[in-house]
């Protein structure tokens, strides 16, 4: 019925064709699903793959990884593998490009949250077209300000227009944990959904989509796409991150997280929201 | 009391002047409102009407059919008739130059909406100032990509920016029927309001809105524009759309709905969300 | 723990710095909290200490004042008063002067409503960066279109990015009070609390955010206000809301609105929604 297409090298996200029209990415490296740049790399070449076929006009993104969705970056790889990595297509580092590329994709894309969309987890779900979120498992969190960090995957560029300008600055500034009710209220997702009826829900919704005609989809898509905030926007968060991982405020809070037990599996990326404040008790 | 003005040719669209101050349009095509060439010119010679008024702030559209507001466009009428219509005043094919007047109007215009609001029913929602909607019996949809269509009112300009790309690009890849709540809840209408309310709550606002200064209404409505989206981009739309129309998935795609009892009162228009799906098994 | 500084001349607000990171501007004019030149003046002067303190991170408005957060403004005052004031740094006149200012500072501003927002307060409200209000006590309204008069601080900009068109010319035409329920519902505020629980919040919020990095915050929220409208169009608006001012309709409207008891405590100003309706009876 499906087909699954390894992918090079230490396989972090797993392609699979559901059908020819309805793909699936599933992003799958325990403990924590954080995001270092061989994933990206594996993600822009997802997008190479899906600007080409002519079938595909539906794909979901989910985790294989209990309480995790996609968490933010792994801070134990060298800065210098994401920085050194060439620019894509778009001319943005391999980041911003992929998710420029997924936005303006000719295929529908529906990120399904359960556990943890922190930063590049975040950043992923505003770059998809929909999102489905668990009522009682996703939690959502821009935490980069807390730590010194600016967010490197453009939510500041997006977040405005998606959630009103007094939203996104409050999901930005706190640095808090956001809950699906919270985040359905808000519009950050498209509806929290109870975690035993969310699986049956995007499959449905994918399949339907999967039915329709792609020269439908994609002109029509085209057409939205004139409200997206401009590509290089998302440059100058890319490089206002990487600016802010080069001063000691970002340097020390990382440090001081790591101290409390940060990228591993327990109470500080459970409660991220609360640690990011707590450190600076 | 109120003075009816007659239109020109058969009646589809019924101008009802309640006071010089606070007009309605009553949508009028038993028994399922759906918009043809003449309806368009009619709602264009409104729109006249109402530029050159001195004394009119209000406008309300509402419905005298049962179960329709207004509905997806007449698929029986032949498409020159309504290609051939010359441009209006803003340059655009008929149907998106009447949207752009009403959206530019120095008069607020107000949606009441009661059972369905598919395609131009949504569009002209889009179009006003304002909707409100009967709870249990208002449905709305943009259902023309799960028919192999582009929309060609312009709902890809005008979406995003009133309920956030995801929720736009869910509205439009779905193509799912809407209910009233779930409209409210995601900011598509103002406000979702139980059926035996919702008469007096729009007659008691218009009226309230008619008794404003009218340079106040019109200065103060001219800044709110500034956000609005070019109008060249319902004119791409139309375009779109149009060109849809030429293509073989949409011809299949309106005939398998037919062969099932579209364009007639019963249960395809009453559950187009679902049909649309279904002509795909 | 905390040091007042006084402002100059009759304090109408009152500038209390917390601590060096966090600093409160409380309003303070009894019994009814209206705005005068003075208070833009002093508005003014807080954000030359803003924009260049190196410690301060997040600014809260509140009042001191019960049942008023900032009110419209003084009708007693003599308008050349204010029209003759200077232009601010921005080039604008002094009130969207301010509000420009405050809206682009690199600190995180956020208002405290409890009480009636109305006119000025709703527009501090809007160039806040974070708005959290009193489920019970808030009141919030654009009124000015229902006594003929266009807003003067810039609304029509800002609205319809904040709570979609069709609820932003609800807000404006309607002229409507405006609970903190309906307020949160449509995003014109972050989110309305019970009012025992308000101050805390806030607080905890705060204070949360003085912890954080200036550079971090300051670089983040201009990423931010890629997405904000023309200052200019602020300054459109004030020229309209001038314009207004000197025809008939405003100073009769106004006019009307003092006969029954507007401009002190008592019903006018508690209901202002429903007299500015009554006086067109």
């Amino acid at each position: 019925m499906t087909t699954a297409s390894a992918i090079a090298k230490p396989e972090q996200i797993r392609l699979t064709r559901r059908s020819p029209a309805y793909w699936r990415v599933t992003i799958d490296i325990p403990p924590i699903n954080v995001m270092g740049p061989e994933m990206v790399s594996q993600f822009q070449e997802v997008m190479s793959d899906l600007e080409t076929d002519d079938d595909v006009r539906v794909l979901v993104f989910d985790s294989a990884v209990d309480d995790y969705f996609l968490n933010h970056s792994d801070f134990t790889a060298k800065l210098e593998d994401l920085t050194s990595m060439p620019a894509g297509p778009t001319g943005l580092p391999p980041w911003p490009d992929f998710l420029v590329r997924l936005t303006r994709l000719p295929v529908v894309s529906i990120a399904l949250i359960r556990g943890r969309a922190t930063g590049n987890g975040s950043e992923i779900t505003l770059a998809c077209d929909m999102s489905f979120a668990s009522r009682e498992k996703a939690i959502l969190s821009q935490w980069e300000v807390g730590v010194g960090m600016v967010p490197g995957g453009g939510p500041m560029a997006r977040l405005s227009q998606l959630i009103g300008r007094n939203r996104a600055l409050e999901v930005l500034m706190s640095s808090e944990d956001i809950r699906g009710d919270q985040a359905e209220a808000y519009g950050y997702i498209n509806r929290a959904l109870p975690d035993d009826e969310l699986d049956d829900f995007v499959e449905a919704l994918a399949t339907r989509i999967g039915a329709f005609d792609k020269w439908a989809i994609a002109t029509t898509k085209r057409l939205v796409n004139t409200s997206l905030p401009p590509d290089v926007e998302l440059g100058a968060g890319w490089d206002a991150c990487i600016a802010s991982l080069g001063r000691p405020a970002a340097q020390n809070g990382i440090k001081a997280l790591m101290a409390r037990g940060f990228h591993k599996p327990g109470d500080v990326e459970n409660r991220l929201g609360y640690f990011v404040s707590k450190i600076h008790d």
